[in-house]
């Protein structure tokens, strides 16, 4: 099975979805909000029947959004963004009988067993993943060049000094065009430059610093006054990390706040629905998305991206998205945050990337 | 062991502390800047020695925030909230060697057996609790009178109709002063208070409802219309649930936005810094807390709470911590930043808060 | 839906099934060896089709055993038990096409949601559990008089106070008829009866009592010494706990021995498979299973234990399997090995034992 | 630091040791039977105090054991296999008051830091495990020439292509002088070996296979009527796979019984007492040992193994003992039971393995 799977529309000239009616389309009665009995989006190829154009792809989707329509073509909007009189795609079925037909089978996908009695039917840290890996890096050679990687990191990925190398590696080698992460992994990826720590433990060998609670703020401060994280790396001369490698290179990143955050560093995103809007800039190009060790950051984002992507000569591509995580719990939340189709990976992010850059770089 | 605590001060009346210096004060050199050198505070009772008034204790403390002096009295402040000239105590001992003295003993604690080799040494979900739910019920009855309750709550007690009549039944009869918590918690118990599921899930036997994926939509839809929760309810004519039992007892709540959110509610603070001004205005009061189900908003609250209150009429106590996770992993990281002397209970929030409520109520 | 749900056969008179061969039977070539492509066994409802004898029904079943035949009646045997010159079923298809029919839909289901997008598909901490405590409670009070209340257990239980005392109460009031655990279960319910520690961790408050290491050992060498764990708790003077419970009240159990164990104690029966054959008595009798905080024996005895019981008067009721555990992994690892059927309920067993020992002494 | 860490003998010749009493003797009243207050030992090393001879440090030792005293010197038993009359170490002081000393602090250690506020000071998933890995590869290469390395291993990596193949290597390699396991490595072992799957899953790309639950029956039929191992990879014309290594290059191995077992294959050890017995020599040699994916064979290795060993010169080296788990509970709960000086590496065997052989083999 080729990753790069073919994309098969549905049969829009048979019944019954030759007969379907045409959307209906309603106003947004106010700023924000949405009409009655809108349809909300999957993140699955969604089609509108539009009178006078027909059936319609959605040019990208997410979860939980409305599909406006202007002109013949459609825009997938969180309600939150509507003005009033945007009109909006009302209607709850999913096979046509309103002029709306979600498609979540256009690739193809493993058949279940026909067994009655099965082992093994959940995926666990048990489940094999060597062919994971072998799809993600003939995807990730691919993509590098002919899509759009973006990266989810929580921080534990700068605590430690072979996993933040490896991540400098990748995004240095061309296999990292969008980084998402918060606060954190900014600061601890700085403080690791800076003193070779992350929370004042020593990134190679585990010894806590004496004073080393003080590091990260310390780094905060400096870049504060500083004004940028691209300002604090060139005054306090540092030359390493997964910022310095974003910066290097251009590498476009959204850190978005939390309420956990110290500081917080300079180009920190506050505001959780302007953060929201930037991430999602990166969501409607994304081609492959790996999440690590990050529920939070993996299941808002699994909420923004297609599970498909319209290429400029027309043809339907998937979008994988991978979650590397400790624990069923959190891959298991994710899908039932709708993000079935992500793949899991269960293990240490630590080795994870480790396993990635060594097996990338030659 | 009363869990009310007594405190011990330090004994300043002894060397070496009464032959410490006083404390050195640097103003901030710009706005939301911290001097070099500043002293960044613990969550234990600080004291600082200073010029004309002697050692003088910290009114309320919080992790990783700087004193700032005025006339004899002290103010922990998160850096970023600094004015220009803000005079700003600076240095980094904490034995009194520059004024300052960290007091991590001042309550009686559990002292470690001496053997040299010892059994279960770690907490873990194999810890007995039975200790730790009777000191809570009889911290929880004394704090409903003389204290200030603050839970912390993760979606997950809305999406169980025993758990969340429990939590209605904690908050209608006083055992919550302030509530924190996201916009999910929010969205899913209005949406079991409108449509008895949470997700699309019924709360009481698992069964998933048809088209129960429009549910959260159409509640944050009609709440955002209504333009406030309070109003929502009322319109919708709900009467049961967490949000409406503090609405009615008008328990005041905090809402935190987070990249996560659909909607989101009306009321939610998008901006994360504003969430924690919030959010800091209850650590400060707080004198118990029950964080439940929650990573994000329990590392965050641990961060602003302080390990100690100092009452109206100048005495000590301590403010109890209760971490309530499913894993090992969560307490153990609310340690690693910072809260360590936060008591893990280590079960399911459900189980947690009927038995709480079972053993209250009578 | 009542939790004792009706049972339908298979239709053996309607096509293809009346329409069946009959079973090939072949002679076991050697003792414990089973013939080539024997039929496994599920723990389903299976039927062979005998001839003269029409469709039969296994009396009872496991996983991964084989059918001997003998004058018209079936047993299902683990290959190991296997003697020369067995007449073993054989073949491997399961719809009748060999004369074998497995039967996994006999009992009414929930049914799947038809929605193309859904949220929540899979059980977590999250899934509400309200109305699993609901049809437990009211399986244990069928099953008490109507059943065989079958308890898998743990060490955790006997570690904390509180859930020693429930499970005391449970096996006192005739909510336990066969108790299945291992020697660590065993020793530090005693090593409470006698020191009030587990693992010289005091059961209550936590606290590691100087030279409480030594008390399991003290334990386990004057049971043996006494030569029996009955005779111990005479000899001891000791009067609670789960042990003393059994004992009191004649309740069978099974202590199988491993790698892990001091001692043993008199009675744990250290060959594995003769403890396989001891546990597979109270497998076939069976009604409800309630398996707790151990991932070894749950999945042990989940390979046992049918997913039916024949009645005496030849109905087929539903077998209950419940567990309890802190992870998602271990109750996917107990699917994956084939108990799909198991109900999850995943919390801190204290908390558990608790609950129900609550809402079932009233 | 030097991994391979210079030992530093108790001071005997001072005061209080050098006035210590010498140890009390008293003989077991029975076969398997200690006389009271006989002294437990640690897996530290211990020295008693024996007239006529001096302080004598046993030769290895373990968890939970008596120590045997015969014509100076001394043996360290499991209280099951006391003859009676043999005699036994009494006493319970480990200071030298009775004679007896535990030795935990020979080997340096890591130094705690003395700030009164850290953070970090708990292991978990984040911890950096850099130098843990670089650590270990230099110990394995140590020991591969001057060591014995014991690996301990659940199933899991047998589930997995690459980490079979990696384990594997290791074993060709000479980084594996024993394996301890169970019958379920060896089983999906054998059948990865045969038919490519692990439980029916293809062991590369996840794929169910039709009919493959029936796979480690088969390859447990076919290896019982063999009648070994051996002789079933041989007439089954098997020639990968950690089994195979093992056999190939005359690797010893225990494989421990338990109650889940299928079969058991031939050469199982059925009896938990004669496969601890087994598992105990491997433990009396090891100097480093390497638990995987199994909490129950790591934890009663982990009794088993002295954390030093004294080598034919005299010199006393430590032994090393790595976990390496997914969860957080595992590491705790093996420490909570006596190997507090195991090292934790959290993430998943897979990767884990595949790291180890990727650096090693070159």
């Amino acid at each position: 099975m080729d990753p790069l799977m073919v994309y098969q529309p549905p049969p829009f000239d048979r019944p019954p979805l030759c007969d379907s009616p045409c959307a209906r389309l309603v106003p947004a009665p106010a700023d924000g909000i949405a009409p009655e009995l809108f349809h909300a989006t999957s993140n699955f190829p969604e089609y509108v029947n539009l009178a006078g154009y027909g059936w319609t792809l959605a040019p990208e989707s997410r979860m939980d959004a409305v599909i406006v329509v202007s002109e013949g073509s459609l825009a997938v909007t969180e309600p939150r963004r509507l003005r009033a009189g945007d009109l909006v795609v009302v209607g709850r079925s999913e096979n046509g009988e309103e002029g709306i037909f979600v498609h979540p089978d256009g690739f193809s996908r493993h058949h279940a067993s026909a067994d009655k009695f099965i082992f093994r039917s959940r995926g666990t840290r048990e489940t094999p993943f060597s062919r994971s890996y072998d799809d993600l890096y003939r995807i990730l050679r691919h993509d590098r060049e002919h899509g759009s990687i973006v990266w989810v990191l929580g921080p534990a990925v700068s605590f430690d000094k072979d996993s933040r190398n490896a991540m400098q590696g990748l995004i240095e080698n061309g296999y990292c065009h969008a980084l998402l992460a918060g606060n954190a992994l900014a600061t601890h990826d700085l403080e690791a430059a800076r003193f070779g720590t992350g929370l004042g433990q020593d990134i190679y060998n585990q010894q806590l610093v004496p004073l080393g609670h003080y590091h990260h703020l310390d780094v905060i401060s400096a870049a504060r006054a500083a004004g940028s994280i691209k300002a604090y790396l060139h005054q306090a001369g540092l030359t390493d990390g997964i910022m310095h490698a974003c910066e290097k290179h251009a590498i476009p990143y959204v850190l978005a706040g939390s309420i956990r955050d110290d500081g917080p560093l300079p180009g920190v995103i506050g505001d959780a629905y302007a953060a929201q809007d930037a991430m999602r800039q990166h969501a409607r190009r994304a081609t492959t998305v790996i999440a690590m060790a990050t529920q939070l950051h993996a299941i808002a984002f699994g909420n923004m991206v297609p599970s498909y992507r319209v290429e400029a000569d027309g043809t339907v591509r998937p979008v994988f998205f991978f979650i590397v995580d400790m624990s069923e719990f959190s891959a298991d939340k994710l899908a039932n945050r709708g993000s079935a189709q992500a793949q899991a990976i269960l293990t240490n992010a630590q080795d994870f990337i480790v396993n990635l850059w060594n097996n990338l770089q030659t």
